[in-house]
This record gives C-alpha cells, structure tokens and sequence, in this order.
C-alpha cells in the first residue's frame, strides 16, 4: 500500500519535471575541448550561482504591470561566505552597454562581491540592493574583508518581451539571486537576468560551459557564463554551419530591424594569474563570440568580465601578499578554453532557451532542436 | 506708505540673504587666464545645472533616518529640452569611483542626457530615477532624439558626514535636480551632490570656474564644475602656497587616516572637438588637480568627464553628420583653459562650502578665509 | 614576317608569365558579400600598395649572408604625392609585436605618411629610412602637409625561413616599396612584408580583399590587407570547415611548439568616420581572424590599424576643419564589411602563398589548392 | 719629491674636474620627502644607467656632417648581466612621441632589455643597434632568459639644436650607452639623450632624484630619470614659485612658436609591484609634472614607463611564478614618492644643463641660478 502512494508520488514527480532539456552537446553539436563535470562556470571551484526570474502577466503592455519577463542573475567568485576579492579584468568589445564597477576592477584589478546581471532599467536598483544587502549582512567577514562600494552589475536589454519602463526588478529579487546563489549545475535559457533575452533572433538567455584542461597543459579549468541577448539571424553560425541561413523563419526583428541586443559573458578560471592576464583572457571571450558568426553590431553592448579564484596570501606582519601566477608563455591553454566555453555557452543558451511570449502577445521562438540538427548534417557535421 | 512697505520689504530681504559668499578671487588668489561672465561651467553657452540638496537631522547616527548631509547635481550639456546628444569623452585618473555610462561615452564619442553627481550609495536610485524622469517626459524630442537607457551617474563618498547607508537620496531628489537646472550663476560649496563632500580635509563640495579665450587664441569658453571630496590636508597647495602646512589645525581625518575621498570634474566647452580630442582635455582635468598638491591617493575616485557643446549637423537625405573641429594644433588654449578653471574650480569649492556637523557630530571646519588670505600674503602672493 | 615576330614574343611573354595563382574564391571557397573590382585593399579609392621582396642564398644559415626570405610593404592611404593624414585609429589584439607610430595615432587620430610592414629585426631601419626618404623628398606638399616624425611601421617575426638576425632591410629596400606604391591588383602571397610567412603552419604572406557595400547599406568600400604569419595548424577553419585537421600534413612547427607567429591587418575605408569610429573597426578584425580558428596566442602580436580616406577640409580663415561622418547607427555594414574582407584576405594569402624554402633548407609547404577544394566539399561547401 | 708630484698631479686633476654643478637642493629649492643616497634613480639597487654623449661641430648647420648635439642613455633594470625582465607598465599622458615596444609591455607586464633613450629621428637605429647588440652578446643568460625582440626605445626632439635630419647616432653610440650604463651617480645636464634637449625654454636635458621612504612607510625606494624637452617658459613653476616669469629673458621658442617638445619620464622602484599597480604609478608621473606649470601641449610626447626590481621566482617543476606585492592601500607613498621625485627630476635636469650653442649658431641659455635663487626668495621660499 505504501508502496502504491510512493509509486504514484514518484509518477507525479516524473510527471511535474519534464525531462530536462537537452544541451548542445546532447544534440550533436561538435566542440572542442574537454568539459567539466557541469560543463558549467561552477565547475571552477568555489563559484556559486543565483537566478531570480521574474515572470507574470500575459498580453497587452501597460507600463508599469506587466507582462513582466526579466530577472537577476549572480555570481560569486568564491561563494557568499567570504568577502576576499578576486583578481580580475573587465574588456569591452562594443561599449553599447553598462557595467557598473569597471573603473575599479581595472585600477584595483580586483572584483569585490559579486558579479550581478539583469536588464538595461534594472542595473541602478540592483546596484544599490547589493550594497544594502551586504550592509545588512554585518560586519567585514572573518578575515577582515570587506566589499566595496562599487559593485559590478552589467545589464542586457529586454524591451522586447519584458516591460522594462515597469522597472520591475526589486530589491527583494537581487536578495533572492545573491542568496540562491550555489555550486553545482546552473540553469540556463529563460532565467535569472536572461530571462526576457533574445539571441540571434531565437530566444536566448543564460547560458555556460566550462574546459578542464589536461594535466601536461596545466590542468586547469575555464568557466564561462553568457547572459546572451545579441546577434541577428542570418548570422548564426554553429560549428561552422550557418544554422541562421538554414532556418531563417520567423526572426525576432526583421530584415532592416537595428540589432538592439548585447551579450555579458563571464569568465572564471583557478588558473593563478594576474589581473594583466586575466584581461588578456577577458579579451578572448571576443573570439568565442565571433565563431557564432557575430560583428558586434553598433546596438551591442558587449562587455566581459574575467576573474581567477586563485588566492593570493596576505602576510599582515610584511604588509605584502604573495601569489603565484602563470608564464605568459602558459596561457594559450586558457586562451583557448576561454574561447571555446565561450562558443558553447552561446549555443547552451540557445538550446535551452525555450519559445517565449511577453508583452503585447510578442513571441520569439525558441532553436528548434531538430532543424539545428538537420542543419549540422547537411554541413557534413 | 507704499514706500515705505517697500523699504521694509527690501530691508527684510536683504537681511535673509546674506552677502554671498567671497569666492577665491575675491580672497585674493591669483589665477591666470579671463573667466567667463559667471566664472562658472555655464559660461558655456547651453550648459544648465541644477543641485538638489538634502539636508536634515543632527546629532548620533540612525541608519536611515540620519543625520541626512548628501544630493544630487545635474549637468545638462544643452538643457533640458533636447536630446540631442553632445560629442564627450572621459578619463579616469584613478578608478577608485563608480561613473556609470561611460563605456558608452568610449564607444560611442556621445553624452546622452544629462552628468549626473550624487554619494556613493545614490548611484543606482539615480540611474534608474533618471530614465523613469526622461520616459515620464514623452517621446523623443522634436529632433527625433532621445536618450540612450545608459545615463551617466557619477559619486563621491559622503559617509564622514552623511548617513549614506541610509540609502536617502531618493527619486524625487533626481527629478528636482534635472527640473531646477538652468544657466547662470551656479551655487557652491554645501550643495547638491557635494553637500558633504570634504576636500583636502576642508569642507569641501561644488565648485565651478570658467576661462574665456581671447580671440586670437580661438575665443572659445570652457567651465569646469568639481564635486571635490579628495586630498589630505598637508598636501594642499593654492597658489603654489602650501596652504594645507599653513592651516593644520582640525583635519578631518587625522595622520595616518586613509584617504577616502574622490573628485569628479565635469569639462565644458564650446570649442569644436571631437570625440578622441575631447578625451585629451579631459586627460588635462589631472593637471589643474595636481596644482592643488593632490597625488591622486589610491582611495579616491578621480573621474572626468568633458564634452563639447559644438553641434554636428545632420543630414537626413544623405545619412551624414558634418562638424567642424579644430586642429590638434590649436588645442593648447583649451588644454591651458581646461588645467586653469579646474584648479580655480577646486579652490572656489574650498572658499565656498561652510563648517558643516554631520552624523555622530562630526564636524568638518570650512578654510578659514583670513588664514588663506594670510598663507598667500607671507609667500608673496 | 612581323606577326610571326610578335607570336614568338606573346609566346615568350606566356612563358615568362605562369598563369596567375587562383585566389580563393577561384577555389570556391564561399565568402559573403561582394569585393571591389580587384578584391584588395586598393578598391577603395586612392589607397596604393608597394612590395619590395627580398629573396636571395640558399641553404645553411650564414648570419648576415642569409638565405635572406624578407622584405618591406608599403600602404599609403592617399598615395605618395599628398602628405596630408588620413584619420586613423589601431587596436591591439595581442601586443607581442611592435608598431611605431602608434602613440600619435591614438593621441591625433591621424595617420601621417605610409603603413609600412616589415619583420621583426627590421623595423628600426625601415622607421629611419622613411623618415630620411620623406626629408629627401623635399619641403612640405602642395598644401603645406608634412609627415609627422613618427613613422609607422609594424612587424611579423620570419625567423625560420629568413635570416632575420643578419638584419637585410636596407634603405634602399624601403625607398624602392615607398616608390613603387600603386593603385589596382596588389600581389599576395611570398612578397614583401610577408615574404617569409608562415600561417597557419602553411607559407603564409601577404593577402587581400575588399568589400563594396551596396547603395542602401551606405555604397561604401572596405579594404583590408593583412600580412598573415600566425596561427596553429589544428585551429585552421576556412568557410567554417576544419581544414586545418583535413591537411595535418608537414605544419612548420610541430605539435609541442609554441606559436612564433602574428598578424598585421590593415583596414582602408572610403566611408567617412572619425578616428573613435576606425578605432571600432580596427578592433572587429578581430572578429575576422577569429572565424580562421585562431585563439590570438600569447606569441602572436595581433596589431591592427584602419584609416578613412575621407577628407576633412581646412579652413584657413576660420582654422577649422569640416568634416563628414556616419552616425554610429549607420555603422554595422562597415562593420561587417571589415569582417568578412580581413577574413577572406587571410584565406587569400594561404591560397597564393608558395611553398618555400629557407635557412638551413627549412621548407614550409603552401596550402594545396586540392586539398583544400576536396575538405570543402566533405563539409558541404 | 713623491708628495710634490702627487700634489701637482691632485692640482691638475681638480683644475681638469671642475667643481661639479650644483643640483637643485644645494641651490635651496625646497622639496619634499627624503631621497636616497645619490638623489638618482640608481637608488633603486640594480638599476644602470648609461650616457652616450655625441657632440661635434659648430656654426651653420650642413645637413649630414652638423653640428651634432645628440647622444643615447641607456637604464637597465637588473643591470647588463641578466636578461630576466622586469615588471612593468607605461602610461602616455600625450602621445606625440615614440616609445618602441609598448604594446608588448602593455600585454606581458614585463620591460625585456633596456628602457633607451634618443632623439625623434634616432629611434630605429638604437632600436635595432640594440637588438644586434644583444644578439652578438649571445645566447640566453644563465637563468635561460633572453630578451625579446622588441626593444623600448623613446625620444625627443633635439632639432633645435641639433642636425637631427644627419641620423648622427650610430651602432656604436647604442653599443657605448649599453656597455658604460653603471650604478651610482647619474650624469645630469647635457648628457645622453638629452644632450640637445630645452625644458621649459632653458637649456634641458637629464635630470634623476629618488625618494626613500620610511620604513613606516614601507621603506622602498623610488627613482626617477627624465630627458626634459617640454614646456614653455611662462609656465615653469618651482616649488609653487613663477619662475618663468621671474626669468623671462631669452626664451628657446618666443612667443608665439608652438612647443615642439617632450618628455620621457622613468620610473623604478623596488617596491614590490604587479603590473597594473605600475600603470598607476606611471600616470602619477603626470601629477610631477604638472607641479612644473605644464599643460602637457599637444606638441609634446610625454611617455612615461616604470618598473620593478622586485624578483618573482620561477617554480620550473610546477612552471608558476611566485611573487610578493604590496596591497593597493598602501600604494600612496608609493604615488607621493614618484609626484616628487619627477618634480625633483626635471629641476635637477634645469638645474645641471648648461648654455648650449648649437646648429646655426643658436644659442640656448641655461637656467641662471643666481636669478632662480633671488626668484625664490621672492616668493618666500
């Protein structure tokens, strides 16, 4: 008898969670490289992340209620438990975008707290939510850290489907995303800040990946998490297939629409390197992003961040830290798992996000998985 | 009789405002260089300001209910009824401040909207107060203009004074400071977003000054608006007088306090630039600092803005902007006139703000005016 | 008698002249949009192009006697007979190489005088003797331009095939690419700057293309002219197809070495854009090396320059100057246009490149045409 | 009989060594701070300094043969027996000028070889002397460090004074600055490169000052060493006096010339530094020079590079650098050191030059101490 009602639990279970989407590998999608266990930004040891989604109301737009389709996403370095800053750098490929807290990640080559991404009109609350939430939650941690006042919050536009002019990112919802925030997989498509996001004219959104790489090229790991909002369709390419071309049906803007997309991509490593090298790899998210076949349009905000959870020591008495770091000559393992993460993360994103409507009945469908197969196969792929 | 009331009214008027405050000049302070009419930023023809300025309570901190010592400045390089967006670029000297917007400024050669200044813990309440201001206010200009969703908002830290955790500059206070701006004589020192600024560790807060050309060197204007909240008092330098070593007496933060402090300098001009050339004057805002003894200490966030007032043309049919510009050759003058009114701008600041009591009763002394007068008489000046 | 005279000399001529190499599209390799009438950096109007190829011993390396696999390119964005400067911008994707010049570029926004390009060890005669060319050339231009004293001349590394530490650039090889500087079909492949590249681990050299927009996306033309000595043999991607892992075969360095390599592209435009608008372009050529594979490794000096033909007009009585320019909206199909040229002018310098061989018999093989067409048609292209 | 000729021989040597030139301090020009034992930059342990002095030739300027006022100074980090590099950074404030090999120190965070310093029209010989005179040195050090091919070379214009269009440095000028550069005491004045050099319309040239800091302070050494070729005399400011308009006479330029000048300011500290805090102590050079009175014209090149003799240690089994560096708090003295010893710098590179007579009989006047004694008195000082 129990086991009747546990049966039918399970069944309903089942029933509730649909099988989970699949992700580009799943599908076939050729990558280089060696994933790790997540094939997530949280497979560098000691990131967490947090998605807040924000979605209600359905049909015609009245600014102010709704339909709502937005959220906020997290990402802490080293997890919420420690204030130490990390070694970073901050690159912008196409500065048509906001990400608050840059100026000090590249005089101090640090990034205190956390990364925070939402949408364009969200960027000030969240902003300020942070600091509150961090002032509410005491005192400078164990070691004596503390944040700045200074935190990074970059923001894509999602006017298309979410009532932005609504500003309807709360305090309470970046609370929520920094306190979710967590190891282990990470949602992607519609959630967190790229809840409303459209990607290459599919519906787009959140998405990661991550490289380990071999022992002999130094064995470490490369995460990557794109809040991915850019592109037109004629552009997409995946592996070298112009999937764009091959499914060309109903784009998000049309033919003469200005791309008024961007995408946020963030970079983490324990690779120990300094805030110089991790610029150099910051940069490279640029060569990740082309393979997809962008230009990084006028309309783009391109902007990336990228950071080591390698740990400098800090010895009071001398007044110094010590920290190791990698030979320049070492880098083109990271270079290269930057950008191929940064390749899988778009198409994760673009896998997982699934077809959306928002405001005024707007609906921006989803990569078909079956077309994007097609597509590979006829591409020899 | 009618006369009479009249007299009494004059009487009572002119005993509530009281003799304006002496500005550097009037104290004696040699500068070099003409200013404009108004020896402020809005000697630039079309440039409007507008403070909001929050004050209230006294005695021991309540985190949010005060003592409130803090606001909000509003630069508009054409006023408010355009959106025509104005050609700028910024530096950073030290990047130890927040300036939200200016990766757009970078990308783009363009100031959207208003410069925004307010505290540390305002940026983000004034970011999104001032696009919910700007959507509130219709559609696009009569241009066809309107601003970008990437408003620049810089700060300075206010907490000596101010109980910035309280988070009290709110939406309202942003809409008061974009409706008050206007041209003319601009109000200085306890005001605005510098309400509780301190400099060189004298009250500090708004300052402005301004160099008109003569025609032979291109006749053209630039101002300068500080909010100054930087340096240590031994550095302090007026005039090439060690001003700070004259008057050592109630430094705000004491020997071996860290600097906290920050400036922001907002450069105006009439002068035809362009972008890329816009950025060497801003590059020039360092020079006039550093005359003041300033060493641009790691905490303080030393960012500027300039922006030029001249006014591309365009045409619809072609698709083009025509401008004209000066010659790399001709740009002493401004550098010169943009070094010159920072320095004057920071002093008017000093000469300007007033002994302020702020939280817990802290209180910062105003530079006593016969002190300066006596430090520059005893070196000749 | 006299026909026969003139057959035999045809004859001659046929022989002497080998049917020119295809170029990439000749192989069917699919490009998007449409070239120039030469598909080169010199469809856009006034651009002239000179190569002084420097090729001479065989055999073991003698330093200072060769084998001598080198030389000097010449760009000049108006040709030689005006000194007036073009509006300029440069990029560095990956600073491992030098480029003089570069300071004034950013700080003016003008070029002054020719891009030159050399190898590495070569650079400070190539600077020297530009200037002492210029000085020999007589006073100021009709206009009264002048170049500044600030050459501009980058480098790639030819080390394996050159003997590049017997420093063979002479003046006179300078002067004689200065010289011979033209309009039309410019030669690709084993010649001038390029004569000892290697891409890819295929001969490399020099390689071009151009794009025309069409009149409603703006009618402009970009040209791009690279000297392409980067690159891993196992990154190699040309049209999206891995054609680097379809030709393994004899890569120049082997699997265990490290990249030597860099790319110097040079982007020309007749679209009128001030120097912040070329600095964008310069940086999307990144973009375009990027869809051949490359992951900009740390040994690769990755450095760009663009410049725009357009022609800002002075006036003397008024001392200033006018120009036109494209609103940054209107920017895309330059940028997409800089793309798709720097992409096709790499494929362009593997497709003419020749098999060569140099010191101590070092031979590096050119991409076989064959081959190529055949892993081409594996992927559906 | 002994002691009569060693007495003679003593008189001839003193009457051969004049009585060396007073520096700025021993003319009571007041500066604040304590410098290291030589007041130079070879204060930092390891660092050499070299000056090649090239002077030849009177009267009527022939191009080609002269006179020449010219030379080469060569400062090496570590000295001329390692090639292990050196942390480091630059920072143009106003880049009409060259420095050599910037995009690579700017991507490593590492200075290879010597900083070298010329004239304008000298940059490529010294930049490829030196690199030939490195290679002819042979193989890499005992360490296995080699240089990099990319050598940083800056300069000045001397043309005022010198037949800069006759190429005067040659191969074996580089090679002497190289082989004599040595610790202690450092050649002010018309030496090295800045034998032909006008500061502020005096006779410039080299001048050194270094600041010790105490060991509360951190206890580290800063040195900085300029080539003084910028400003205009109404602007020259020491120690907040006016001395330039104390000192009207004879000004270089007159009044209505264009500055034609630069700056080249090096920094070493052996304070231990990662990269980007170097940047930051680079742009401080600004703040030094500013004291000065200059505006940093746009005919001015001033290019500032620093770097550290800290050592990182290289773990080859583990391939990791380690190394110790200070946190940005306590950067400031750091930042204070280097604003004044620039300052210091250039009065001593005033101070030590003497009257120099170059091509066509022009003369230009050394700062007169006397007149700069009685200026300062003046002023209180």
């Amino acid at each position: 008898m129990g086991a009747m009602w546990l049966l039918a639990a399970l069944l309903l279970l089942a029933a509730a969670s649909p099988a989970p989407r699949p992700r580009a590998r799943d599908l076939g999608v050729p990558f280089d490289g060696t994933p790790g266990a997540w094939n997530a930004i949280t497979d560098v040891a000691g990131v967490t992340v947090g998605h807040e989604t924000i979605v209600s109301g359905e049909g015609k737009l009245v600014v102010g209620k709704g339909p709502v389709r937005t959220g906020v996403t997290a990402v802490f370095p080293r997890g919420r438990d420690t204030d130490r800053p990390a070694p970073a750098a901050w690159f912008s490929l196409n500065g048509n975008g906001e990400m608050t807290g840059t100026a000090w990640i590249e005089e101090s080559g640090l990034l205190h707290g956390p990364v925070l991404l939402t949408n364009t009109h969200g960027v000030g609350v969240v902003r300020d939510a942070a600091l509150a939430w961090r002032i509410k939650h005491g005192p400078p941690d164990a070691e004596g850290y503390y944040w700045s006042s200074l935190p990074v919050v970059g923001e894509t536009w999602d006017g298309e489907l979410n009532d932005i002019n609504g500003f309807h990112v709360k305090p309470e919802n970046v609370a929520r995303a920094i306190e979710t925030a967590k190891p282990g997989p990470v949602a992607e498509g519609n959630v967190g800040g790229g809840t409303g996001s459209i990607c290459f004219e599919f519906k787009g959104g959140m998405g990661t990946s991550s490289r380990k790489l071999p022992a002999k090229r130094g064995g470490f790991t490369v995460g990557v998490l794109v809040q991915c909002n850019c592109g037109r369709r004629p552009q997409l390419t995946i592996a070298g297939v112009p999937v764009g071309r091959e499914i060309p049906e109903q784009p998000a803007y049309g033919e003469d629409a200005d791309e008024t997309g961007s995408i946020l991509i963030v970079i983490a490593t324990d690779a120990p390197l300094l805030p110089h090298q991790l610029e150099r790899v910051a940069r490279r998210a640029s060569m990740g992003l082309a393979r997809l076949g962008s230009i990084s349009g006028n309309g783009s905000g391109d902007l990336f961040v990228a950071f080591s959870t390698s740990d400098p020591s800090w010895d009071a008495a001398k007044r110094r830290y010590t920290t190791s770091y990698l030979s320049n000559e070492d880098l083109d393992p990271v270079f290269e798992a930057t950008v191929q993460a940064t390749e899988e993360a778009i198409v994760n994103a673009l896998v997982a996000a699934e077809t959306m409507t928002g405001i005024d009945g707007k609906t921006v469908i989803a990569l078909p998985h079956d077309r994007l197969k097609k597509a590979l196969a006829k591409y020899g792929r």
